[in-house]
């Protein structure tokens, strides 16, 4: 019915959380309201000008500063290093201000269903960080779900060979949780990793 | 942490429909897959360069067609006038394929708690296309909670003056839905408006 609406509609319904019906309420608040589009393509344009990865852990930085700020920052624990799979695991888990060592990003994961391999991970720069950097304890901080447990695993064998002490998250519930709400295998893990209260 | 980056979520988040959490997955997702960026930028572009609100019903059109296709169309019957308040209003009912006439947008509604009166949406041009054009019934598309039911009164009140047939659409239960699942006042609707069966 409408050309550029809806190749903005489709556009904004590929982005990760947008149903069909809210990039449709998104394009419409887009196009009736002009300061909103101005400010989405400004920001837009900024990012994809000023970000990148950061060389050393893949998290989002500044092009002007890589090392990103959590690489190079001094204060943090050089000897404990947190595998994630995306920039956005690290930002979370920089918000629970629970973890002062530093980052490794996956970029992804190992997902056979998605033809993602072993290859298509930065599997080759993580090995290569513990024969390098002073690294005592790798923690595996990967999705919890059949993928997630199998790549663990499979990064579990190969640092292990290395000397590295390698954990992972714990499993259980959810903060602000009942257990009414959580499903069986979380209940399952949440029981058999019980500990005294 | 991360200023572009900020400023990306924070302009995604002004969008209706997407939390801070959506606007956040939908900002990294912008920022690590550079082609979808570049499709948002270009769709953005074209739509603010290309788009306008038609000068007659005031829903979207392309600004080399203004008035916009549904006004201009002569298959459409120029006696039955649907006003609704939004653009995405006269797209939801296209999709129903249920209405032939013609529309008229207030773009916004009358609602005292955001002091937005009738001076505020397009009153004036409603009254002016009923002297003007040969409008027999006005059917009133608005919101069914009260400020909706508000304005339709006053807007039914202004129009009857004329000897226009003012009408609403039904109340009663959506499609696919259970009588258990129904708030109150939908209930009550349905019941008072309830039909032979």
């Amino acid at each position: 019915m409408n050309r550029p609406l809806d190749v903005l509609i489709q556009a904004l319904a590929r982005l990760p959380g947008l149903g069909r019906r809210s990039a449709e309420r998104a394009a419409l608040a887009l196009v009736l309201r002009e300061p909103l589009a101005r400010e989405l393509s400004a920001a837009l344009k900024s990012a994809s000008e000023r970000l990148c990865c950061c060389s050393l852990c893949g998290g989002l930085t500044e092009r002007t500063e890589n090392p990103c700020k959590l690489c190079s920052d001094p204060l943090r624990d050089v000897r404990l290093l947190c595998v994630v799979e995306s920039p956005g695991d690290i930002r979370a888990i920089e918000r629970s201000g629970a973890f002062r060592g530093r980052y490794h990003c996956l970029m992804g994961r190992i997902s056979p269903a998605r033809r993602s391999g072993p290859a298509d991970v930065r599997l080759r720069e993580l090995v290569e960080r513990v024969d390098r950097e002073e690294i005592s304890e790798a923690i595996l901080a990967l999705s919890t779900d059949m993928e997630g447990d199998a790549s663990a695993a499979m990064i579990a064998e190969m640092l292990r060979d290395r000397g590295v002490r390698v954990t992972r998250l714990a499993h259980g519930l959810p903060a602000d949780s009942g257990v009414g709400y959580s499903d069986p295998v979380t209940l399952r893990r949440a029981l058999s990793g019980r500990q005294s209260a």
